[in-house]
């Protein structure tokens, strides 16, 4: 057993089957790189077999991090594995993540297997993953509620096989602390060969308990890898959230007795990054990463706080990121600045062309706004990703008015297909008129199902950033559009969520 | 020892003293009617003896509220305690909760006082609090960060002289699941007459472990009360989330073996109202509550889910309160109707002519928005209770345009004491002229740090529900407006956060 706790993050796979949280391959490369940067362990980076999308990310991710293992998701079958394992090709280190559930419910309900037939599948699975890479993750799904003496038969066939990875889920958030980690002590126990790999829990939150389960996991089950997400990302109430179990560890290491790898000065930046990209919004009462998390240093100054600043706080603001909001860039300054702040909030470029674009953007948009923050330019690096994907619908201008007592109007130009369409409506208001204009030539037929806006520095001054996520045929989409003016920035969001609407295939639904 | 896990709400004063979260009277007096629906035990409504407005506040709840105990906190001396009691002079059951910090780091950097002097107040305080009140509860701050022989002998004297509670708070949110609860144990064992007393717990989230915490001190320590806050509201990361523990312990009955009296199918009607007034957003990922905890019951039907409901749920969404979202009422609807549903939404109104000034707003809206929804009558009553405050600033009509390659403009018509005032501004965006327009008359000097809009029913065609938070010497305030037009949504919750900033009187603050 080693001193060492294994941060598996699975944000752009378990985080990313979050109804509304899909992102395109740019996006997660972008999120992967900042993950590599935090010094993550693995990344779980998608579900090779799933679609093409997945499987295209999983290699440019692959191709592009270095430090981190990258991990590819598949079910217990050839095709899968072979799938991934061709995903993974070009990785330093790749993993191979198969799974198949185990427990009474999932076998007879969604598999129609019996347990003979589902401890041979996993016994092969695991079998044809070692022949294709060395690092060879096995999860019994619903791991916690299946017969224990049913599921240490098959870890124990999944070792022999040469399983190097076991990981525990509470696919559906059941457990409380003591019991689940009571439930790897046991497994670890039973297991004769259990000492040749390394035990992973994998805790949901539907009971607001994912960070405490996996600590017990790890503390009373003997677990050394916990698979967690940014913000706690996932699918219903998410997953175990990165920052609160990284915190727990070094804060309480008189307790836990483990050294992580996490570069925590990077945590508020990544967590940044992933609610913008999937427009899941940070609630301000998150432990580490919201806005109240550590009050002072989101810039609110309460008298009694401050005064007992170090009377009531057991971390400190700055080891997760946190500083006051500072001004960074101006309109005066050069691209070489441009392109070292961007570096230094992870945001690299693959090209000079790239970057020349990106810096067009940001003296457009300093030529309008006197004061550009971090988060203004890590949305103008996000709307350029955005574009950068040959998007169907894109923005030209808009028009809008309203009064009190009469109906808002809105003219809208946009492109559709290169071609400019020229559209009005009226609403009920700004907004409702300017995307009622949009969807007047459209025709999507989609339904809204969230709209809303945060100002990305907490002021009027600073861009609106608009999350749009519609829905339409069981598929569900978000689309994220800034501008310092709202309206626009709700026409753009409502554009790109169409564009992904039409693009966007439909693929494989896996949970863990 | 009961098999009856008592559940102690705090949403109005540990969650309230959350920067930001500030309510005013109105607001906290329907809080406190739909925790009564919900069948809260304890109501913790305030703390008397920090301001004028606290006092009213309580004394206002405890006259309103039969079904549950209301309950102030007081610091550990005469004239808090007397203040408290005098507030709950009107319940049918009044809690005086007395509070003195016991760990050595605030003791000596807080209070500025030996053990021995802190032992003594405690002993006098809990005397001084029995004389008036026979239910009094006894928190010893910081308890969890206390020597524990020290804690033991205060908490002796506490019930000696009749505390009929023993809170012991992990307020630093320091605490680790098993430990916590090894602690409530040990302390229930050393403490002598320690069956004397119902014991309770009190967790902040800044781990991330509140509610695992909670129910290992009910669990392993043999706690039964639990303190805690709907959405898990509180100061930095926030407090216990009643709505995680009481589902918790509903849902693994099998292992707790306890009851809780709170009637579920209310939760998340009051997670909105308590969002919906202090403007702290629920994340989509947030157990119970969140847009995504039971997805299908949000609106999204995601193929994969729809089809795996019963394989992966634990709970039912029906239980805690969500339905498909229901078009309620439209604008031939009449006033019994409504006031029907506003009675069913748990939004009484005081007198009839409250209820007539609603519907004429709802008849109003009802011309403009074809589809009433639930939050858009709750939203209603929101800004009619506002209203009712004698608000210092009231907005009276607003005109504005924006056309991109122009600077946005918007002209404003508002209300100061009473008299019309008129301005326009141009701005980055047309919010920024809208605001920067009321600025300029009213020139607050204060400082922004939140502004974010979230659609009322999750389309443009809803109203615009904006909050905007304002910070001025160490003073932080939220307003709320709602409108289908955002631009307007905007000035409201401007013109209402100015109003706030101007009336509010500085109090003294507590924590625990």
């Amino acid at each position: 057993m080693t001193d060492q706790l294994i941060i598996f993050d699975t944000t752009l796979r378990d985080g990313e089957q979050s109804p509304g949280a899909s992102m395109n391959k740019d996006e997660k490369l972008r999120i992967a790189r900042q993950l590599e940067r935090l010094k993550v362990d693995v990344i779980e980076a998608g579900f090779a077999a799933s679609s093409n999308g997945d499987f295209e990310a999983i290699q440019g991710i692959a191709k592009a991090i270095k430090d981190s293992t990258i991990c590819s998701l598949s079910r217990a079958n050839d095709r899968d594995i072979s799938r991934a394992a061709e995903a993974l090709k070009g990785a330093n280190r790749g993993r191979i993540h198969t799974f198949i559930a185990t427990s009474p419910l999932h076998m007879e309900k969604k598999l129609r297997m019996t347990p003979d037939q589902v401890f041979e599948q996993a016994r092969l699975a695991v079998r044809f993953a070692r022949n294709l890479v060395a690092d060879v993750e096995f999860s019994p799904e619903d791991a916690y509620r299946s017969d224990v003496d049913f599921l240490c038969r098959v870890i124990e066939a999944a070792i022999n096989e040469g399983a190097t990875t076991i990981n525990v889920p509470d696919t559906v958030g059941y457990a409380i602390p003591e019991l689940y980690g009571t439930f790897i002590k046991t497994l670890r126990e039973r297991v004769p060969n259990s000492d040749k790999a390394i035990w992973s829990v994998h805790c949901h939150n539907d009971l607001g308990m994912a960070v405490a389960n996996s600590l017990a996991g790890v503390k009373i089950g003997g677990a050394r890898q916990v698979e967690c997400t940014m913000n706690g990302l996932g699918e219903r109430a998410g997953n175990c959230s990165l920052e609160e179990v990284v915190m727990a560890v070094k804060t309480r290491r008189d307790y836990f007795g483990l050294d992580v790898g996490i570069e925590t000065q990077h945590i508020l930046a990544a967590s940044r990054m992933v609610s913008q990209i999937t427009g899941f919004v940070v609630q301000p009462n998150k432990a580490i990463v919201g806005a109240n998390a550590f009050a002072h240093a989101a810039g609110i100054h309460q008298d009694g706080v401050l005064k007992a600043r170090d009377t009531y706080e057991i971390m400190r603001a700055e080891d997760v990121g946190w500083s006051a909001n500072k001004i960074v860039l101006s309109k005066v300054s050069g691209r070489n600045a441009f392109k070292q702040r961007l570096q230094e909030l992870g945001a690299q470029m693959e090209s000079e062309s790239e970057i020349n674009a990106a810096f067009a953007r940001f003296k457009e948009l300093a030529d309008r706004k006197s004061e550009i923050f971090d988060e203004d330019i890590l949305a103008l690096v996000g709307s350029e990703s955005v574009a950068r994907e040959n998007e169907q619908y894109g923005f030209v201008s808009l028009s809008q008015h309203s009064e009190t007592g009469e109906r808002p109007q809105a003219s809208i130009v946009f492109t559709a297909d290169g071609k400019e369409v020229k559209s009005s409506s009226d609403g009920d208001g700004p907004v409702d008129a300017s995307l009622k204009a949009i969807e007047a030539k459209v025709q999507s037929g989609a339904e809204m199902v969230l709209y809303s806006v945060n100002a990305i520095s907490g002021s009027t001054e600073s861009q609106g950033e608009v999350t749009v996520r519609l829905q339409r045929s069981g598929r569900v989409v978000n689309g994220v559009g800034a501008d310092p003016d709202i309206i626009v920035a709700s026409a753009k969001a409502y554009l790109s969520a169409l564009s992904k609407l039409q693009s966007k295939a439909d693929r494989v639904a896996a949970q863990g």
